[in-house]
């Protein structure tokens, strides 16, 4: 036993104790279903279990007791353990990783890969033995240097072929779990400078490369939905993901729209100066919502931040849009989140945890009324009704063209008044159905 | 005569006088093509002939000698005259307007559009009179407050009529002054709050409203350009056509990319946080580079300045990639520009035209140098090479797949080695150009 | 009677009415005082009254029918029953006003202060039969185009001349309407750009300004307290008073920090990139915090959006701060918040202000709470708590110096442990505080 | 020898050899002074010696055979000689340095210091040898874990301790190299959230701090000037020393203001949302210009990007300020910067200086030519001329009260003119300096 705590139960909104959720009931019904069916969240393996609290001008905070006095593989198991004992007492059933996460990366690939072979016997005994699924796996094509360049759109050939090899073995391990998706975040695929950039073509291997992982999808029958992971920048100058419509975009000219989603976080949406809601509307309106990355970034702060979400409206509104979109099927909400860098004990994985489930679950609750009244919705048809009849519906049905429609306004002695957009008293209802 | 300046000439770098170009030289042989034909700088009539220097926190503070003493239609048949000396005098050869910018407003659309009428005999005639083409035409659809809830994207189908009618009007415009190109920008097409906003009903809505205009174009045969020109916020805190991507997105998806270029703006793309390069960049790479709006934006700021161009830096990358696009067609350099506002006398609109027009002519200069040199060329050609043979030149032609990348990676002793990005080198090497 | 609406009343958080309150109760007694005293709230003339709806790239929206066929004076009058019977009718108790706001401006100085006496008079009386008072007064000295190039800080010194009468009649009014403060917001107390700037002479003369304005206090015995508004920018590139620490540095360079206080707007510390709670923590820490502006901005968008406040968690923080301070004294809240352009119906001010009141009312309770509950207090006090005995007390009280201190640390065998500092569970706390 | 590069040699702006000076020749007469002795450039230990290309998303990058095979101390050992060889060859006559950077940190603090006595005897060695110079030192009190809650602002009085012997060493050190300076920048010295933290006690504390630092000084007779570097936020998520307003406001709360001056950086200044331009200027006009660390941000990143300096237009600009103040004193131009992380290769840090020297070679040739022509301040001159003479001179002189100005306006017939700010002119002079 890692941590000392027990499992994490609901104690209701009044509770005291740190170590119980307040919102988060997982079997509780709302609009019929299961919270944690509507939720469905899952632990990053990356920031919960590998990451040590570094930051660009500070060295590892973080107290681990368990990763004391092992190395390499040995660690890499022990480290399994922590894993599902930690979402087996968070009521986690989903996680994610980066096949760089798991294993230690070795001089080869063949170690790399045998090292990964070994650590994923061990979870997948400790998946039978808890019942937690794999959300999705990825790989780590960024970190090592051999990415400094890029990887599918590094200028060098080889890493393109390096990075082939390695997404393989990630697609594989992924298949083997049972992983419902497979995730591409290209965090070096992009540029520093234009100077030294042949966009065009860096782009084109991009969409071959994603090509080429389609096709070895097929060929190994693995039938998980692949996503696309959208980030303006950081670490990379400009990344080719920018947003959602960036991607989206990409997809349409390569023809790749069928075979993929997208997976949007939170913080990413806010650095490329959209609200996340707007992301997650953008890829639902077209039809390309897939999973998300639950976590929050500071607005006020130029680089990703992955904080724990905690802001209720951020939560209700993306809810909203789940429920509106009738909930994510193959995605889930997985916390790409740290704890900050001060929150260095083992207590903290768990609390920040709470905090973010938390988050989501009282997020959950006030969307469901929200879609229940219909409140939103009930003035988005009233607001919109002026093109289910008349010369709205002509337009939306194509019979009018700009010489109809010029004779129209003609012949109008005046035009339907425009209804204020009562901006304000939308915010205040959605105060109400939060704060109650 | 309206300026009491003479033409302004070309004297040189070391010139003193403000009155003259220092690196604008029209005739002048660049690539073998004149300045002028590489930079078709056009003024902006909104910004030049009719704003008064009003801000948010302030009255007009410019000072127009011909504008006092007349109102309405008069005053905007004065104001022909006063646009045509000046472009004479500046030596620019072309110039946009919105329907809005050149004649009174009436009560009725058929009350504006004869006004429109008058106002374009005269502008007919200075045309003909001074050899001077309409770069691109346009409708100023977000200034009234019919508009306040978008145009196409309104929620109110009459709007979407009127806007029609109004667009309609200014193609007609456009064609009879044999402009190259027609631009839309929505000002208000987007939305304040995604609580009153059926987004995916305003995208159909303005898909819809430009294929009216596709059809329209057909139907009065009008064979100019059509452009989008993106923008991600203000007016309204978020417009659909965010940034270049999102806009090809959206042309994309509604089978529109055939009929439509962009219209780039220095500001706007800064606004999205792209640098311009980036921009135009991702119009070439994707076959929609139309036309440039030359401005400048000030970095620390969150709003659109409109400032006048004087950066070299971006002057000369901006060329250097028309330069390497094959320069555009239907499209030129639109001084999408305002005066500072503190800069109220008349000879300041021919100061900042002068700034404005040698600093691309400047970038011009330079852009070609390197051009010529091939220096960032070259440093592609070797950068990217290894697509050129062996497994980089398989991948490129289709002929590996993630096998034959995995196999090939096992069956290396080591990896070919990656380069250095030189961009320190490469921004040295910029500067030597500049500073010569 | 202007309003159709009677005046608004609580009706509590289940309320469906628009037209009333859920969370203020002006009366309720909260921390032992009603929650009036603690808010104070204002109405802000300008957006309220005067503004109309423009923005850079519109035209008026707000529809008021008592502006129609009435111009000058007269409007100014009505006006001013127009602004009491809305303030009744909310139950606003204190109000703001610009000198341009209240009345129009002349050709002559002596004009428009006749002008100024005439509409005064009609305050003082609406004043007395309302019990309505005045929380500070202050002078436009921005928008007229005299100020484009600054007022008191004006390379022109009869511009400063011009701006010194202006002030001194709006001290004049402000005493008479017995204005318990008086604000200098400098708009155009900045530049442009420092090619053209002259920083130092100007900062001594906006010192000069300031110092003739205590005189003149002093001299017309008005007592009221004075405030500097920070900006950091908007309309002008940079403004001198950029933020909190920026103004407090500059009072005391000059000698002035104990003649002024600072008046804090929410949407001014979000454009300078701070929290509006780390302006209000810097102000109290400093002894200088005064009055408050309560609006909100767009933390995605980059100017000044003056929004009604709608943001339960920055209500809660701002009033935990005041809570914290004691309370402010002679300020208040000012609601510097404009309704949304698409707002533009006369009851949208009503459903504007509502939201605002009730978000601040709603952020006193949850403040209040935990105030009493002294959560983050007790969390304060265990966390500093090393600087209360021992090695952190010597050094508080000045005992030990860097000798002592490096031999304390060798002596030491292993130094004082690091606490987390749990930013996530405070952030969960606070949200169950919001909640329930 | 650990370059195979010769020292770098002045070739002039035609040369093609990438591993030559174009601008910067050192003993070149700029307004009767050698350009080294405007330019006074130094090396930073960390970023040029220490640092491997680690970002936070990737591992190191950078190769530098030196490093290979050795440890500890022997490697820091190697180091020195690496870094004057360097510095030799480039003709950097200054260094910087943090304690950590120069020598590894132990388990105790005896143990560092001991390690540091050994590294200095070496560095010192060094220096006699060369004749290059310390320009300051400084100790890192913020990477260590121990700082993850702050150095002197830490609520763990232990902390505050060991940050006191740890600057006590580094003074000594910076004291015995003979140190021209000696920098105080808080990278922990603010907070993660307002929600646990007492800044009062903080900044009190932080205060405190600097007050022994002072004294001890004198008792060891350390005369080198004591500097504040501002940033704004980066590591913490809002550092105290904000900007330079900030830094001088709590410096003259605290009566600190004669003991210290700002080392200003041009990324940070960005980051605070300020030209470098207002930064320099700001601290030149309160007296407090001190030193400067030379390198460039990307204003379109959120982060500090410390990349080399290779714009033009901020290096003349920073020029300029600099001759308008009389030049440095104790202060240089230290390269705060770090080659990009793809810039892997050892030459990259020589080429990297040449940029960033060269950049600033050029900024300094166009600031004299500006200086000595005088264009920018007889502009200065004649646009503020009306506070030499009549009511401009009686405000200057004190001589005029608000009753004066407001009889002066009175009495006027007609208010002297405003003048245009001349913006777009200024900056096209500018250009013509720049471009010739």
């Amino acid at each position: 036993m890692y941590f000392k705590q027990e499992k994490i139960k609901y104690e209701g909104s009044k509770s005291l104790n740190p170590f119980a959720f307040k919102y988060y009931n997982a079997e509780e019904l709302v609009l019929g279903k299961p919270m944690k069916e509507h939720l469905k969240f899952s632990m990053a393996y990356w920031h919960t279990i590998s990451a040590q609290g570094t930051d660009m001008f500070g060295e590892a905070t973080m107290q681990r007791h368990w990763d004391q006095g092992v190395e390499g593989i040995e660690r890499a198991k022990i480290r399994v353990k922590v894993a599902f004992e930690f979402m087996e007492k968070m009521g986690l059933e989903y996680f994610c990783f980066h096949d760089a996460d798991i294993a230690p990366v070795g001089e080869t690939i063949e170690e790399t890969n045998a090292n990964l072979d070994i650590i994923v016997d061990e979870i997948e005994k400790e998946m039978k033995r808890t019942g937690i699924k794999l959300l999705w796996g990825t790989a780590n094509a960024f970190s090592n240097k051999r990415y400094v360049n890029g990887a599918s759109t590094s200028p060098n050939a080889d890493v393109f072929a390096y990075a082939a090899a390695q997404v393989k073995k990630a697609m594989e391990i992924t298949k083997r779990l049972n992983g419902s998706g497979y995730v591409f975040w290209g965090g070096r695929e992009g540029y520093e400078t234009l100077l030294n950039t042949d966009m065009a073509l860096e782009q084109d291997n991009l969409a071959r490369f994603l090509k080429l992982a389609v096709d070895y999808a097929k060929e190994i029958d693995f039938k998980g939905q692949f996503y696309i992971e959208p980030k303006p920048k950081e670490p990379t100058k400009h990344q080719y993901d920018f947003d959602a419509a960036t991607a989206v975009s990409f997809l349409r000219k390569y023809n790749l729209n069928k075979n993929f989603k997208l997976n949007l976080e939170t913080n990413h949406a806010t650095l490329a100066t959209h609200t996340m809601q707007h992301e997650v509307r953008y890829a639902a309106d077209n039809g390309m919502l897939g999973s998300i990355d639950a976590n929050q970034g500071d607005l006020l702060l130029g680089w990703d931040t992955d904080q724990f979400p905690t802001d209720i409206y951020e939560s209700t509104l993306i809810m909203y849009e789940v429920l509106r979109y009738g909930g994510l099927t193959t995605g889930g909400l997985n916390f790409d989140a740290r704890v900050r860098r001060p929150s260095f004990k083992e207590e903290d994985l768990m609390l920040a945890h709470i905090a973010g489930m938390d988050t989501y679950a009282a997020g959950l609750r006030i969307a469901a009324k929200l879609w229940e009244d219909q409140v939103l919705e009930k003035n988005l048809a009233s607001r919109y009704a002026s093109y289910k009849t008349g010369i709205g519906k002509k337009i939306v049905d194509g019979q009018v063209g700009f010489k109809e429609l010029d004779a129209y306004v003609k012949g109008k002695k005046e035009l339907d008044k425009n209804e204020p957009g009562r901006q304000e008293v939308l915010e205040s209802i959605l105060n109400q159905y939060i704060i109650g």
